[in-house]
């Protein structure tokens, strides 16, 4: 790989126009029609690393993706060409940069972002349809704020992994879980270094119960205390849930 | 109309989804849908009044419009059974209130709030695709805001009034026109008593002429001055404009 050229996109899509990040036999991934994208705009094979593997329906401002060409390009080139390839799909290349061979989209990540939109108001939204979950019973925002502390710090998550979670450890360490009430939202933002298969919305959902006085506070401690599968949620839909930013340690773009 | 009731409904709608508010044969207009709506639910013919005639491809955060009824109606079933009957179309009622016999949802009205929302980057967003204008080019928002200022206060607007306005004069007072850059987006706030067909979009088009260095802003004093029809714009496209309320004094509201 030391005469490669290696490469990292920043990425934004409508998770609802994709069957999630990774490629699967007849359904359109974000991954592979990417891949597509660059095989048409650099007439070479490319295989792309996702930062996040995103869900069916989950967004992304902010998804990071690395590949190796068999040579230099003009970075312009890259993204311009790249999304002329995407132009009848909702996936735009925001923005591209030269990385060492060493990089890698997802294993070099340090701290990935989502951010997760609940409409919290009587009706639903026409405006925001795809991109929200409606709830409209008044959530309870000060009890939900109480409990998205608790996930704050290192822990069991085993009751916030999904069936096919293929994660060595269901142990995490959350640096941010927090909740804002912005208009008729409530946004829920969560930072950690990786996240268990379903983790965020196994999350939200169980703090939506809390917001909606069906849990309390402390039952997302006793739920991080059992870490039993199938325990918490329910899950959250995908389309109120956004991959926002992926960052990497300065070390990692050293050419 | 002494002996019926007047109801006033806020919408919100996108307005990708239909051919303007008001009624043409053979096209789907948020007008004709939300009569056939009120009929589904009431078993009333019934006949809207809106407060703005929005264009196919505007959008409404807070549109008003009113209706009698022969009898009066619980608001909640009036909300509720309503957009059951919308279920399957982008629209919805927000809220609805009784109002005197005298209300008229266009004619009580004495203030109009409307948002255009451009995105100023170099690359489109498939997240915000439909809801703004896509400009790449970097907007000088200085020159921008310069220019918005000449609009407020009470001028000929002939300049800025479609082929097919039917306005008997092309006065018009402005009471805001202000531009703010919000993250990677310039929105362009305007107020006025009532507008002119086309009127904020040929705005638009010509606040994004200044931005884009073509004109100046002193350009917009002169085209007001002369007041000539065709004169000004281009007219921004319909998709990032949206009416986000329609204000009425509180003695409309006397019941």
């Amino acid at each position: 790989m030391d005469d490669s050229f290696n490469y990292l996109l920043t990425l934004e899509y409508d998770g609802g126009g994709f069957h999630g990040w990774q490629s699967q036999k007849g359904l359109k991934a974000v991954q592979a029609t990417l891949e597509k994208a660059l095989f048409d705009n650099l007439r070479q094979e490319i295989c792309i690393f996702g930062a996040g593997r995103t869900d069916t329906g989950v967004h992304a401002e902010g998804q990071a993706a690395s590949f190796f060409l068999k040579n230099s390009i003009c970075l312009d080139r890259l993204v311009r060409g790249t999304n002329f390839y995407l132009k009848n799909v909702p996936l735009r290349v925001l923005s591209a940069q030269a990385v060492p061979s060493s990089f890698h989209a997802r294993f070099s990540a340090i701290q990935r972002f989502y951010r997760y939109r609940i409409l919290n108001r009587a009706v639903m939204s026409p405006l925001k349809d795809g991109r929200v979950w409606w709830i409209a019973k008044r959530l309870d925002l000060r009890a939900l704020c109480e409990a998205a502390a608790q996930f704050v710090g290192h822990h069991n998550f085993g009751a916030f992994r999904g069936r096919f979670c293929q994660s060595a450890t269901p142990f995490k360490t959350m640096d941010v879980c927090e909740a804002e009430e912005i208009g008729d939202e409530v946004h829920i933002f969560v930072k950690s270094r990786s996240f268990l298969h379903h983790q965020v919305r196994l999350m939200v959902g169980t703090l939506a119960q809390v917001g909606l006085g069906r849990l309390a506070p402390s039952d997302v401690v006793r739920l991080l205390q059992e870490g039993q599968r199938g325990t918490a949620g329910p899950k959250a839909p995908a389309q109120g849930l956004c991959l926002t930013e992926v960052v990497y340690p300065a070390a990692a773009f050293k050419l």
